[in-house]
């Protein structure tokens, strides 16, 4: 039975991508679409390029009558979410993907965002929403938090490497590079045009990027100690994309090996051939994650390379997926659309 | 009941765009590739987005066998189609996304691609591929010769107000911005990262670009008279899009109020409201059409602006849609996706 | 001798440009710099591409001391100019490159920029900045106006056409491609990477830009009658660059010899010879202008086509040209840098 | 005195940049431009942007009457350039930017080149070019080699670091960003705008790039000890520009430290104050070099980023500076044109 849906702040880029998902998802639907500075309008005025679908127009949240819906996905910004999920009723089941409840330890939360949680009650339900790692508490879930789109690509690289102990814990750099669509469509300087295009720099240097409380979360939880990783990304004068260099102390065989392994029944998850490095072009507009090692020059040391689309399979896609556990659905169904190349 | 379909030259983009398309197809599934250059390869070498896919590996024509074949696509070089189509069996259906079979008129074939047609009795049976203006025929056609990318996009916009008599047929200009894909994967100076980039330039300026055979054979039918418009293309540094500008002597409201009956029930083609101008950025890697209307402050002039997406509209999805045709399958199967954005 | 600058409004693409061509210039040096809401900063903070530069920290303008100036830039917002120039010293030498003093009449301001001027005793004392047409009036004023970079291309295409006779008045076409510092630093939705990269449209169609109106006042100077032309720019994804094509009626080869005769002393303009299409591609970073005329198939009909780099020869190149002719400086001095390619 | 500058291999991207730099420099003068596919061309034709200048067609190398040059520059292709210089006359000053002489060791040149050099005496003869660290060599050097641009970006970051001995030698890794001119004007798949735009993946991984056969010169001859770094650049979608991201051992204010002394009295490398991170965007089109130091939050690891343009400083910018010092010029000499920005 098709699924009734609300997408709450569709005028965003996260929204925008859930609704062209979800537009040839044979068992969702969307039912209400709110943004609230842009209620009232169509779509077709707020994103031209969904003209052709047949959509509510945006609303105010407190017009969304929830009883008639069976998943809400929260593209709110963050701060924003925690208040407003906070309010809804407590037994819609909820997809979020902003940065509010991927951390579960509220002084984690207030460390890397500077202000306590509003609803920290609700911050301890929620599941992180890195599917191929939380799938069967995903399917129970009522408040599954959508993780960062940096966040996921260099926990598919590094989470089998540390459950299987093949590299060196205190020797973990991620270099990665990251496209312009992830920084959302606030009105930023650094953002224009005629700023970030033929050229390139890094931000958030030196380990303060907030995606950081979710690697510590997680990768020292699954080493029953403390990782620290050092983690920096640059900003790539391109849309869609993530690229995750992870420059490692292991043996590069070894770790091909253990990736190999772990991903080879995932449906979305590609671990290339050993010595073949991926390219965010070949997952550009879809759900899919490319994967490579290659050994280095210098013995016990290896290169593995991510690539992720940080607007799908980095955040909206993956809402879809973990949508579909939590609503009984087939976990692939609407995401298997091929990249879109050149 | 799945139709099996083969694609024939699917190492360039015309020939990817087809796989990714037909990949999420319900009734067409892939049997055969073919790349002369690169028989024996498995496609994800080639084209590694298509890695997820289980496709068969690229064969030499002369390897497939097409008795279990029901429709070929041909994305084959100009030139080299006509000859390989010669050969193929006669009962076989077949979509040509070449430039050999449009142009019905041998002599005009000589004129613009500059020697004699090698099949010219083939060329005579070969049906216009503009799905929306020869439905029926296609519907019935053994051999459909898919449209070039730029000539679908003026002839979206001029066909109606031909027909309807709303313009000068003398004072026809059609300013065209053309992205780089349209030029194939061929390796050329203009079309490296380096030249292209950050700038753009016209070319076939006045009156020598091949697309006009084409129109030429197509309005002059229509208009009942010789029509020559004036077309010339602009190279655009992005991908794909195609943006035709028309410069029109004609009532703007009358010519926005033709096509908007023309195409109101059209799948694939929008005509925004009046005044409003569409944007390449709204109809990438989908099917779909956008088209607007404005008047010029000098009375008696308009503009009209058509933008698609020349991989897909332009090209692999006009011949999916008119294979869905051919074989009797509804014509938007597999073909409503959404456009990426951003 | 030295001459001493001073730059309002140094804060924007304009100012920076003014920095960057003045950094090298033999005979001008800067000895103010404002920026009203950035004021107190080093200029190595707003611009770091300026660093190596020994400049003064960005003021306010009423810090400046004016009588050590031999002549002021001012790159400031419209509508911020003309109050700013009518409070500056009498005898100070300013070079305008807002739109404020562009329109000559008062009433031809009001229509196109929708209100009354603040200071048209000033406005009647400007000269019109395009060089190569008002040499001796710049020589000898005190205010000389820049020009918009769109209307810029046009004139150099159409002004000696005009004069000549050779084309018919009443059916110019100008479709203008323009790279997007054109439109500054201002933060809007539209200018942002995800949303300009990777597509075009059109903007101000139909005869609603506002360099339309130096277009009908140069025009009808020179026609001696009411010339009024279609003009629509298309926003391109580029940072610098105009590409102009104009659609006219008239003898190609005529209108080749007309503008190479007319330009063949200019140092800046380089007509290309007959049939040889410009690229942007040749032109950015420097003053110069490229210019071809190609004939169409359909006869009498032509294509001419201007590129320059808008930041530059489309206003600060300009500029400092204009202020070499004001301050008794070799016209070229300075601006003699090739383009940047690739 | 003017000086005669001949340039051997001018049809490529470091030939024209170096025809660019010497256009408006004071003291050296092109006199021979040769180009073997085009000898017989005018510049304007194979650069249009060029096109402005007075310059020499190209010539055959066996054309050129050396005796009236003072100094050649070998834009040539590798292993084309040792064959060609070989035969050039003994007392001709020439700077080479191949990689031809980039290695002092035959063996070293053999194993990272794939064959046995074919002038190794004349090999032994060359002086790095690497200017701020062989000033006084060059000064006095016949042949200078050109460093590889990769190489010159890392080596700025690192060889103050290994001289002061502040980083661990063996914890040094390279994750390099680099521009597409740098490969020049290839006619390869993966240079097409199609290809490369809009995405970016890893090069010659693991340690494979030939720019480690300089790495490994240098710094083991600085440390009296090997040095095997580890090295992987990233091709990324803009055309001019390298980021080098080194991730270091060691103490970032100390490191900060020795990079600022050691640069302090350089006119073209700016150390920037602790914390902030270099944007290739500030150097485009020029001979500046950029560099910060940042802290990681895990104590006694560092991250140094240095920018360039590859083409300019990275390439013929670095190659007119030696020029400079060879021909008894101030070194500065026509290299002190401001970055282009935006």
């Amino acid at each position: 039975m098709t699924k009734s849906i609300a997408i709450l702040g569709a005028s965003g880029y996260t929204g925008a991508e859930l609704v062209r998902l979800i537009a040839t998802h044979p068992d969702q639907r969307i039912t209400a679409l709110t943004g609230e500075r842009k209620a009232g309008l169509p779509m077709a005025q707020v994103f031209p390029f969904l003209r052709h679908l047949d959509l509510p127009d945006l609303a105010r949240i407190e017009d969304v009558d929830f009883a008639k819906v069976d998943l809400a996905f929260c593209a709110l910004p963050h701060a924003t979410s925690q208040a407003v999920i906070r309010d809804l009723p407590r037994d819609l089941k909820i997809v979020d993907l902003s940065a509010d409840f991927r951390l579960r330890d509220p002084a984690a939360y207030e460390k890397w965002y500077g202000k306590p949680h509003a609803a920290p009650e609700i911050q301890r339900e929620a599941v992180y929403g890195l599917t191929e790692f939380y799938r069967e508490q995903i399917r129970a879930a009522r408040l599954v938090a959508g993780t960062g789109c940096n966040a996921a690509t260099g926990q598919y690289i590094l989470r089998p490497l540390i459950e299987a102990g093949v590299i060196d814990l205190d020797r973990i750099i991620l270099d990665l590079k990251c496209g312009v669509s992830g920084a959302g469509r606030a009105l930023k300087e650094n953002l224009l045009h005629a700023e970030l295009s033929e050229g390139t720099h890094a931000y958030s240097a030196g380990g303060t990027h907030r995606h950081l409380g979710e690697f510590d979360q997680e990768f020292s939880a699954l080493a029953g100690r403390d990782v620290r990783i050092q983690f920096t990304p640059h900003l790539m004068p391109f849309n869609r994309g993530i690229l995750a260099t992870a420059w490692l102390d292991g043996d590069a065989r070894e770790i091909h090996a253990v990736l190999q392994d772990r991903y080879c029944a995932e449906s979305f998850i590609c671990v290339l051939p050993f010595g073949t490095i991926p390219s965010t072009h070949d997952v550009r507009g879809s759900n899919f994650v490319h994967m490579g090692v290659v050994g280095d020059r210098v013995p016990g040391r290896a290169m593995a390379v991510a690539v992720l689309d940080n607007l799908c399979k980095g955040s909206s896609g993956q809402a879809v997926q973990n949508a579909n556990l939590m609503l009984g659905l087939e976990e692939t169904t609407g995401l298997m659309g091929a990249p879109l190349f050149p």
